[in-house]
């Protein structure tokens, strides 16, 4: 280290990409970062930032102004994404210091909400009117690049500075002097409203496949854009976040968190649970005289619950993942849920046989009952599970349906209230019907 | 209908994103069907067909030549995902009348296993040698763009051929035509290996946020590319995929499979769950005795059950997705486990003491036991909670490493069997301390 100059050093670590860059930056010693702010200056400070997920805890080692060149530097979208996390007075005297254009652009998009797609945007694009010709339009590119990077889609605004269309750099790149601008802009581009929420689009501009989608205000003024990396994090955080509530988490977790933060995350979801369960407890205490008589039964509720809510969990990602996906006519939502319940009904049917098979021979022969008792009993484990796992098709199908439908998010209210659901149709099937059949029915004790 | 030309029709429907074309061209009968593919022609019906998701049965409906033109328009990786839902004689045939040069790409990106990078590749980009100067540079981005429309990076080859460096067309755009083309041309660029495992490298690809990322034999020869709209597809889809295991499927579903499709996905996870809870359930088995004399308990055995197995899952889906995400350390590891059944003990004395107090209150007064043995019950309820939720999250926290380490997909391996050590750990836990402190040490029956 005290071999190479800082020239040197500069520029063996310029060789390296900025994310390789930020990588390394994140192992510094706060001594050794301090220097790299000196030796790489603000612009560059800020495409380091750019790779790093949490910059904020850095830009606060850097004095106020010089955090605020380098937040002048950054794209809108990422430099709002680090004032959000800052408390309000750093946040003002921070965006009071950034050049005009900058601190605009940034006070823009820290005026939309975190799941709305103006706060997704950058106003990192080029512009260009649609009276040009093509030679003006390559030269209005070339001149805006400088500051702006986004440069694969053109957007074209009228002359009432409404959006009017994109232009793919590829047509603009190989079209001849003489062709009309017109001709290769298209007009019918697809585009999102700012105040869109974001996972209510995401799949939706996802389908489209192009480099950047434009941003609008109800007006149709342009106002930032949403490009491809903005999609992939958008994607990335929404599948994020449903495979978390899946699991029963509020929100997704990392390595870094606290224990603290991660017990809210996980005990408001438990203590749901944990009074739902009380009740699914009550109603098996109803049942405390079959159990009494006949200790054999409860040996297999936990097999029939946990397939219960097996199926249901299955069911339950399936029809989330499809009402996330489309706009179900309510034929089509019909035609899924009988359809989850014809799967349930032939999945039930073949695991019901085998329990009846399998458990009546353990009963038979390893608890030593005579075969007809051994039989009816595990005949009631192989009707209830079939039972149970229709229903919790059902249950499964119906329950986020009914929340996608009231508008309250499925994916995290559906869990707990399938579960109890389950548990309790499960407990009732199984041993209602041990108590008619075995007890009363067949009088077997 | 009838009152439009056909041309008038065209120009119509060209107005339109080819997305939103391809969703009209979904809902068309068979015969209007074949109406467009006289009338647009294959050019435009391969831009349709990219849009599509699975074209390969459209594609069907064309003769083999036309249908083998179309897929010559293709991107070549759209092209070789058609051709690999056809039956072998089929795409025989086709790859047989495709052009030389994209039969070419497309047979080399099919040669490739469908987790490995190569069969996510395009050979749609731009490539040139770093000896040209800038002007010859973008002669050749101009010509090279109109067969190539991945323009936003411009990939460059040494004079043996191989993989130099990129540069980002902003920068040759901007540049002055005395500037020296090596010094925009960044040599660091990130890179994939054709036979990577999408899922090893899709995350590190995703943080370098470029539009495009090389796709390089072992000899470092340029043989393809991943743009950002593929990484947004593999994201969404090891996403996707990651979200259908957690839930038990063992893969993901849409809207348009059959019962016989989704049966298959769902029966292998539950057949081996039913036999993994009969093991369960001869274990409970084993506790008759202490249900029998004692009925009240067996009513929180689902209470417990359930807990362990939420904490559990809550467990396993955080120790995924880092898993999924970084690469840790053996300390960080056991920092991780260690953080979870800290985070388990906390929430688990929490619910514990929670049930301790509601389940007392319960079995006192609604069940009118006496308050001591009212109290003594819940105490085993809630300290059983306690220690099935601590150990649940170091099975849910433990189990992923273990099948991570040995390369098998903890994702899928994982479910059963945590759910069934929490079930035998929970159950034996309860019931044990039940038998023990109930029945022997304060003979309470």
């Amino acid at each position: 280290h005290g071999s190479f100059s800082e020239e040197d050093m500069l520029e063996r670590i310029s060789d390296y990409h900025e994310n390789d860059i930020a990588e390394a930056f994140e192992l510094l010693s706060e001594a050794e970062r301090k220097r790299w702010y000196r030796m790489f200056g603000p612009e560059q400070i800020a495409e380091i930032f750019s790779y790093i997920d949490d910059p904020d805890s850095y830009l606060k080692e850097l004095p106020l102004d010089e955090a605020a060149k380098v937040l002048s530097y950054m794209d809108s979208d990422d430099a709002a994404d680090i004032l959000d996390e800052m408390d309000d007075s750093t946040q003002e005297k921070l965006v009071g210091l950034l050049d005009e254009e900058s601190g605009h652009d940034i006070k823009m998009i820290l005026s939309y909400e975190d799941d709305e797609m103006g706060s997704r945007m950058t106003t990192n694009f080029i512009v260009i009117h649609n009276n040009l010709t093509i030679r003006q339009a390559m030269r209005e590119l070339v001149q805006q690049a400088g500051e702006n990077d986004n440069i694969s889609t053109v957007y074209v605004l009228d002359e009432n500075d409404k959006f009017y269309g994109a232009i793919d750099l590829k047509d603009l790149i190989v079209a001849r002097q003489q062709d009309n601008l017109e001709d290769i802009i298209s007009t019918s581009y697809p585009y999102v409203n700012d105040h869109e929420k974001v996972d209510e689009c995401i799949e939706r501009i996802k389908d489209y496949a192009e480099d950047s989608i434009p941003v609008l205000t109800q007006e149709h003024l342009l106002i930032g854009v949403i490009t491809a990396v903005d999609i992939v994090e958008a994607v990335d955080e929404e599948m994020g976040d449903d495979y978390a509530k899946l699991a029963g988490l509020t929100a997704e977790e990392d390595l870094k968190e606290t224990t603290a933060q991660s017990m809210k995350k996980r005990l408001p979801w438990l203590i749901i649970l944990l009074f739902l369960g009380m009740g699914v407890s009550s109603v098996v205490g109803v049942f405390e005289t079959v159990v009494a008589v006949l200790p054999v039964v409860m040996c297999f509720q936990s097999l029939i619950l946990d397939m219960a809510g097996n199926v249901g969990t299955q069911s339950l990602a399936v029809t989330i993942r499809v009402l996330m996906d489309e706009t179900l006519s309510t034929k089509q939502k019909f035609g899924l849920v009988v359809k989850e319940m014809r799967v349930g009904f032939c999945n039930g049917l073949f695991l019901g046989i085998l329990a009846f098979v399998f458990i009546g021979c353990y009963i038979w022969l390893l608890k030593s009952n005579p075969i007809t008792h051994a039989f009816v009993i595990s005949g009631c484990v192989g009707f209830s599970l079939m039972t149970a796992m229709v229903i919790s098709s059902m249950v499964g199908t119906l329950v986020p349906m009914f929340f996608h439908k009231i508008k309250i998010d499925p994916a995290v209210a559906s869990g707990p209230l399938i579960t109890t659901i389950n548990d309790l149709v499960a407990v009732i099937t199984y041993y209602g019907l041990a108590w008619l059949l075995l007890i009363h029915v067949l009088q077997m004790v």
